[in-house]
């Protein structure tokens, strides 16, 4: 009985390459007390993926050499030695890069409820980590209020898409999007409905956000960090807060950009925070709530990019980097596990 | 009837030489309706005195060319045509570097209560901005709590010290300083009683950081920007906080330090946040008790570094940035004012 899974050859130096995973074939884990055995059907591919990868200080440790490739993800329930899942469940939580998996006390599982109308992909996008984090993001950590100028970075991408969809459906006055090239920016505004969409590609980035925020940005939700982020510092409003998502333009640079305009901090008496979507765990229902009604209304527009084969996750990973996604990346491992 | 002035004759690059100030002789002002007219005893001497000779974004506009410098100062009521001062009163306001200034409706000076039991160079520092910074800075922007680890830069520096002695005395669990070279760091431990004083010329600040606080820094009060301030967000405990109050290490160079380390914010949940101390203007009698409690308790020890004559008032400045104050640095202008 095998089990494919993609683990960690090599630590990257920049984009992940053949040398840095490989797929290799294990025997499918055994179902203890107390666990359940886990037939993965799909995986969600997050740019942090690739900040595990690193041997580098964070919020988990590290992916070991050797190990397999740490990743949310969903599947089916097959076997069950526990009281929390029985066969047939769609359970979500951390499966890895793999085709089987097992459920125990110490990695917990969420079983899905069933009837809730959202086929598996979009409830791992915009009910998964993704929409999570926007919603804890926006709302809490960026203390979000009705009237606020919001500027959203990867406003393509699957967070910020839903960042900015959240603002105008809570009566945001302003929400500018940051996108790369001209077919994301119209992408942000025609479907999405920012009101404006900046190219980071095009000079004058802060110029041009002077422009689309005559009146300063209230609260700038940070996606991508390096340059981006510098530049939107300038255009920091009285009492502005940055919501520090990640910073994915630097995950595979050598050398990382140093921010010059903290200043605008004092200057602005503005506040730049981080925040991790566990630290939201014990409110996650609540926001699976608001996210679900917000996508049967009609008001958050959602896309995911499906990848066929747990072979392709590594390639998939990179697709988030060089924007060659569009919406929400998900690796289906086992597409029966998706159609059920 | 003479006022001299110090006035700006060019924008700074860099230190303030002979090119950028100039001592001139004006007339005395008259005294308005409503205003009240001031003979200038003390000056006090602020690293944000130095950002306002720039031309660049601030919280406050440029000084102009040619006016006189912006300063904090207090003096004696002279003549008064208004209500609010009465002949006699020490007030203390926006002085500006000269003999004589106006007190009027548009930059309302505040008259001292007498009988405090403290002295006007007393009252100028540890009442002043100084230590209304230290005060709000700490406990409101940095909401400390008892039991934080807390970490000061400009820790031998007037508003540095009293930052760590008033966390000492509500409960820190841990003060530790950064200073330039032994003596400062000896002063801040044995004269003003942190744990423990690390001298940032040395090398390795990073990693004995980390040696003086194992379990991560809570608070971070940085008054200096820099590599010292990217250096302490490597140590950020969960939750830490980091105040910005100044980047004096920045105000003089013409190549901004960029930050690197600002991905901790993410990985610890951290909040970096600015202020400015006019911000909390309608709460400084509360802290102004506190603080005069704190004093004349023995709790907060302080220092004042007097320098003679309004013509020292440029190279006073400079002292702030090469180190050689000892304490709050105040220019006595007229000291038979200081001395009422």
């Amino acid at each position: 009985m095998e089990n494919s899974q993609v683990v960690l050859r090599a630590r990257p130096k920049g984009m992940v390459d053949d040398s840095v995973t490989e797929l290799v074939s294990s025997s499918r884990p055994l179902c203890g007390v107390d666990e359940a055995l886990i037939r993965v059907g799909i995986l969600s591919i997050d740019p942090t993926i690739r900040t595990w990868m690193d041997d580098a200080p964070g919020y988990l440790p590290p992916i070991e050499v050797g190990g397999v490739i740490r990743s949310s993800g969903a599947g089916v329930v097959v076997e069950s030695r526990s009281e929390r899942y029985k066969v047939g469940d769609i359970v979500v939580g951390l499966t890895g890069w793999q085709e089987w998996c097992i459920a125990s006390r110490s990695n917990v599982f969420s079983v899905l409820p069933s009837g809730m109308g959202l086929d598996l992909p979009t409830v791992m996008n915009v009910l998964g980590s993704t929409g999570l984090t926007a919603y804890f993001g926006l709302l809490e950590v960026g203390s979000f209020s009705a009237g606020d100028v919001v500027v959203v970075s990867g406003a393509a991408g699957a967070t910020g898409s839903i960042v900015g969809q959240i603002a105008k459906a809570r009566g945001a006055k302003r929400v500018v999007g940051i996108a790369g090239g001209p077919e994301k920016c119209r992408e942000v505004v025609e479907e999405y409905g920012f009101d404006e969409c900046l190219d980071y590609r095009e000079p004058k980035l802060s110029r041009r956000l002077r422009a689309a925020c005559p009146d300063g940005v209230d609260l700038y939700f940070d996606n991508v960090g390096g340059e981006i982020l510098d530049d939107v510092l300038l255009s920091l409003a009285m009492n502005g807060r940055v919501v520090l998502c990640g910073a994915i333009s630097q995950y595979n640079s050598q050398e990382i950009v140093g921010l010059k305009n903290t200043f605008m901090l004092i200057m602005r008496r503005g506040r730049m925070q981080g925040f991790i979507i566990f630290d939201f765990a014990a409110r996650f229902a609540e926001a699976q709530i608001a996210l679900a009604q917000l996508v049967l209304s009609g008001e958050v527009v959602h896309h995911e990019h499906l990848v066929k084969g747990l072979a392709a996750a590594p390639s998939a990973l990179n697709l988030l980097f060089t924007g060659g996604n569009h919406g929400k990346t998900l690796v289906v491992v086992d597409d029966t596990v998706v159609l059920q």
